[in-house]
């Protein structure tokens, strides 16, 4: 049903390109989301109580700039309604319980799955990044530092590592803000390239909610805001989890 | 100044969005690229005898579909004008001799560097896919297999992952078929999830070259064309590399 309902937003997005219709999509009701409130979907995303490693904590790799931003936001946590989003190995440790319907049909080795970014163990080989979130607001910001692993032109980093780092960013600002599920679209128009081992910030914001989708922007910069690396935007399908059948 | 063309050209790419102009393209001669033709290019690119790593060749990881369509492209480039692209561990190796200006500064350590799409390197981990490219034609085939270090949903592809393998894809087609070198811009419709594990085979096309532009397509779909994946498009900006100075 979820693919169905992925298939046909995809559809009712881009009129023409594909044949077939009129569609009409499955309700969504965020007040119901998990028979409970977002509330929920916060808790188990966020687990304070846990033995999984969270990837999103300072190690020696990052760059002073980071590190600087990283406490200014953590400062924020305190009193200015900003979460720092924890980053586990999969995304199964961020929805426990819940999962897309379609993953019964997949017969992969669980223990073996990484979330992509976060495909690179060694401290600042790969992806290095946090996000904070605020809930209010519906704005993410992310410090990102692509290490030697993510290169595209010598010496810079990939612009599909860039792509990536944007549409994981937009993923969890669109889950968190209003069950954003899946990236229907993803458009960047590339500025200036980030040298490797560098700091971009990436200001995420959800413009609207309409007909079942987020719609989110993102600038992504240097931390003194003069270099714009890339602007995009990306358009969500809401839906929700279902409950993990197999836990029972 | 390829870094001022690059802004320039985003630039005049989208009116009104950033401050300043009117700015006027450098100009830009194919015939006279590297001070030869195409054909130093391409084989720059192709090295044929190199001790390098070639990670485009088939290993066990590989997907009986992915193996048969290798083996069917494989033919085509004896009679019908394919060809196989290598793949190395850095686009320092595909370009030998030559850089961007830019790179000068930069103090990264060069030996430490891999190509993102090439990040992960135990086989089946992360990322296995071959580029088949057909010069006249203008057009490129990848077969993709993402590996469960990919993923974004459970048991699925992260889209950044799809999106970073449609950038490497359209660019070594916009380098190749005109010397498109910075992607200037990247438009992804993602229409259905691939499983971790299984074959997306993307068709990319140069669909025109324009104001010392590239403009590319893609469609991402299964083997037997029944599922689209994605469909996508690009900017390319043609610019020349330069003789790398160091080397002197």
């Amino acid at each position: 049903m979820i693919r169905r309902g992925f298939q046909v937003a995809a559809r009712l997005g881009h009129h023409g390109t594909l044949p077939g219709g009129p569609y009409i999509l499955p309700t969504f009701s965020p007040a119901s989301a998990f028979g409970s409130s977002m509330d929920s979907l916060f808790s188990r995303f966020c687990q304070e109580k846990t033995d999984l490693k969270n990837y999103a904590l300072p190690n020696a790799s990052w760059c002073p700039g980071m590190l600087n931003l990283y406490h200014e936001f953590l400062e924020k946590t305190k009193a200015y309604g900003w979460i720092r989003l924890p980053s586990f190995k999969s995304n199964r440790n961020h929805i426990q319980g819940l999962e897309l319907p379609l993953v019964l049909t997949v017969s992969s080795d669980k223990s073996d799955c990484h979330i992509f970014t976060r495909c690179i163990e060694t401290e600042g080989q790969g992806y290095e990044y946090v996000i904070f979130f605020h809930p209010s607001k519906k704005k993410s910001v992310c410090l990102f530092q692509p290490g030697p692993y993510l290169e595209g032109p010598p010496g810079f980093a990939h612009g599909g590592s860039l792509a990536a780092m944007i549409d994981e960013t937009f993923s969890k600002t669109a889950y968190l803000a209003g069950e954003g599920l899946f990236t229907l679209n993803l458009n960047i128009r590339f500025k200036n390239l980030i040298c490797v081992g560098s700091l971009a910030v990436l200001n995420v914001d959800v413009e609207k909610v309409e007909d079942q989708k987020l719609y989110t922007s993102c600038v992504a910069q240097s931390t003194d805001q003069q270099t714009v690396y890339a602007k995009a935007s990306g358009t969500f399908l809401q839906l929700q989890l279902e409950e993990d059948s197999s836990q029972y």
